[in-house]
């Protein structure tokens, strides 16, 4: 049944820049929703709201243009053009640190945050400004298609949908949140107006979907603790995956193949892999403090070990991530400095945003290390899997949303212990092939059956279970 | 009805020091758990069980002596002798910082804690073996009086109910937690082993006491999460209170009047009060912050203005302890740079151990600030308005225990809106005398109608209603 859909999210599938004629070029990021989503383009019809986030996006903003995906399906792509300060407090003060910190569970809170004027008026004048922008363009698109149902994406649009709904009572919202929802008493940090909005705000939805049962029923006791509401809600958990057809394609592409020789010349005999956003709730300082463990405990495989930290710059308009990249730096230049010898350097840390990279790592890893403190879901662990060569083990942190499908074949992680996480590093170097076989091949069963596809068709069915079948 | 009790908690009613003539001279602690207990002792036959903490207290360490109260009430005190590095770990590494980081949500989760071999063995030979030393007391003392009911007293103390039930299956366990129960998420910071050891140890008892509803929901759900359990724990909320007729007394002392009249001699036309242990989750830092933005909102109150800010040191054998002292002077300085003319200091920050200034200000403040970030319940709430003499204004974190009895009479902050306390000490300050005397006339009313009597009778009508009477 080919659906009419509004996809809602703050980075769209592309983004204009200029080309060497001046002319506008298209730049498709490798971006996990883009790709995740890629499905729906192809057998709905799609139209697609996104933040203008380059000079050319401004450009064309305020109506939709016919655009084709990567496979040649064709969508609508409307982009929204923010006033430039609302955008960045929206982006680089609320969204981020302020909600990602909430909803990760990272803020110190004898010191921070400090909620002052300026964080009320960009609460003010700039999430809700632009949230307000997303609905009115939400709005335009629905009085064009009055059937079309709206997907709401991620922590970035909680107060959408009730402006949505205000305005369209009949419309069919629907809203994915990517991230954990943390429990009542975290929430508290915010002021009471700001986090009645936000639940309010998400509530107005007539599904919200969640990658495991954890984050989802946190949900539902923060909708009872902080809107007094019970019930009427339909939350969901549909668990986002890998297009295990497009990762089969990339193990083999060129790049990749390029990248990977460099590895494998530069591998020492056993390779630990970690591949991440500089993120502080990616807990890449405990990781590299962990392997110094290791190390300490096992000297005999100084020289045939090491780790390979693959990681993406992220977010560095914000203080907090920034001084999380000085921390991760100091963190692997001690351990190096405390065990490098001629030849040997323990940590490999390369700071860049380089996919084809990550991928040619996936296939070499012994030992993935996926140790978040929190995390949504964490689709590393199921990507790298699916194209490991070697019989590689999945350390997984049990505060992923990933842990929920696979902690069955991974060695678990309590991702604030670092001494139980050199004890893993060991479990996992020393673990028969055969066990580590059966384990990645029933990681890498479990994935192609709940690829991505079925992420959508989960949604759709939840979408279908409310909306009468005539309104589509 | 008198009964048969064995009170237990990590510091006594007394400690013993070494008089002028070296004999033995019992110290008293104004601390609030043996000043909410005095009414236990004159009703009922008590023995008390406590760590030595001084070195007389370990000569004496062993077998229960006789004492008295300060109203001349007998009862028995055993001291245990802990092995000192055992007890160094139990109380400077697990139970703080660790247990009431957590139960306070006080960690940096990026970075902090790092679970490593060092905290491994304090939880064994120090937090357990601490515990053991106390279930073994408990158990000896049971032998001698196999009626008695055991009262455990907070977060020290989580491994002993279990100890004493296992060897004791049909003795009668209460505990008391004075802290907040933090939610399951924060709770999985520690290793699966160890919070589980927790919750199964505090569910060995037969009654299990808190000071306010959300604490107890909080148990409850934490016991489902981490036990997989429901159901058969009998959880109360009996919130602790104030000795009425000691504050009384007290507002009268000699000591309290010669500390009122230096506070009177010295302060401005308006006083702010902070009175508190030097405890990151007390809030102090962003307090200062606080008064800052107000000063600056209001230069006309410049000059007529102050705070006064009683700070008990504690706890400076943790590093993250003495680390809080530095940041809450350095914020305290900086107001005053800003701020300070001839004659004025805006904030009076005083760090000592002075129980009869404290006092002395309750009774002179105009406004009371307690802005913790999380308090298990904060008595100051309580004790302060008693003995006001100036129809000052409470105002109270959402986050305290205290809070969900008095919400109705104070101004409610949220401790982390530095710009709302701002707002909320102009709303204090500019309060029309009949409102101010009004709140305070309504929570001394309740803190006389629901005092430490009150909250005594609540824990003993829940204990008879777990164990046949004939068992007294």
């Amino acid at each position: 049944m080919r659906r009419k859909l509004i996809v809602v999210s703050n980075r769209g599938p592309l983004s204009y820049g200029t080309g060497p004629d001046r002319e506008l070029v298209a730049r498709r990021g490798g971006g996990g929703l883009a790709t995740a989503l890629r499905g729906l383009l192809s057998l709905h019809d799609v139209t697609w709201i996104a933040s203008a986030i380059s000079a050319e996006d401004r450009q064309l903003a305020g109506e939709a243009r016919a655009e084709t995906a990567r496979d040649g399906a064709p969508f609508r792509l409307r982009f929204v053009a923010h006033d430039e300060q609302a955008f960045d407090r929206y982006y680089n003060v609320v969204a981020n640190p302020m909600l990602w910190f909430v909803q990760h569970y990272l803020w110190e809170l004898a010191y921070t945050p400090r909620i002052d004027q300026a964080f009320h008026v960009a609460w003010d004048e700039g999430y809700a400004a632009v949230n307000g922008g997303f609905a009115a363009a939400v709005l335009d698109e629905l009085d064009r298609e009055p059937d079309a149902a709206v997907f709401f994406h991620d922590y970035h649009l909680y107060l959408a949908p009730r402006l949505v709904r205000t305005a369209a009572p009949e419309a069919t919202l629907m809203h994915f949140v990517h991230v954990p929802w943390a429990q009542p008493d975290y929430w508290h940090i915010l002021p009471e107006r700001i986090r009645f909005a936000i639940h309010d705000g998400v509530l107005a939805n007539d599904v919200i979907g969640f990658h495991c049962d954890r984050w989802r029923q946190n949900f539902l006791d923060c909708v009872r603790d902080i809107l007094g509401e019970e019930g009427g809600v339909r939350a969901i958990t549909a668990p986002i995956s890998v297009d295990v057809a497009e990762f089969e394609r990339l193990a083999t592409a060129d790049e990749v193949l390029a990248a990977e020789r460099e590895i494998v010349d530069r591998r020492p005999e056993k390779l630990i892999v970690r591949v991440d956003r500089t993120d502080p709730s990616k807990n890449i300082v405990r990781g590299f403090r962990s392997f110094e463990l290791y190390l300490e405990a096992h000297p005999e495989m100084h020289r045939r070990v090491g780790m390979l930290a693959l990681l993406d710059p992220s977010r560095l308009d914000v203080p907090e991530y920034s001084e999380y990249v000085g921390a991760v730096q100091r963190e692997a230049r001690r351990v190096n400095d405390r065990f490098e010898e001629n030849g040997w350097t323990p940590v490999d840390m390369q700071i860049a945003d380089d996919f084809p990279r990550s991928v040619a790592a996936y296939k070499q890893f012994d030992v993935l290390l996926v140790n978040a403190t929190m995390d949504g879901m964490n689709l590393v662990a199921k990507e790298a899997p699916l194209v490991n060569e070697r019989d590689g083990v999945l350390l997984l942190s049990e505060n992923t949303g990933a842990f929920a499908e696979l902690s069955d074949w991974a060695v678990p992680l309590n991702p604030f212990d670092v001494e139980a996480q050199a004890e893993a590093i060991d479990v996992a170097l020393t673990m028969d092939e055969r066990e580590r076989r059966d384990r990645l091949q029933a990681i890498r069963a479990h994935v192609r059956e709940n690829d991505v596809n079925a992420w959508i068709e989960l949604q759709l069915a939840a979408l279908d279970a409310v909306v009468p079948a005539a309104r589509h």
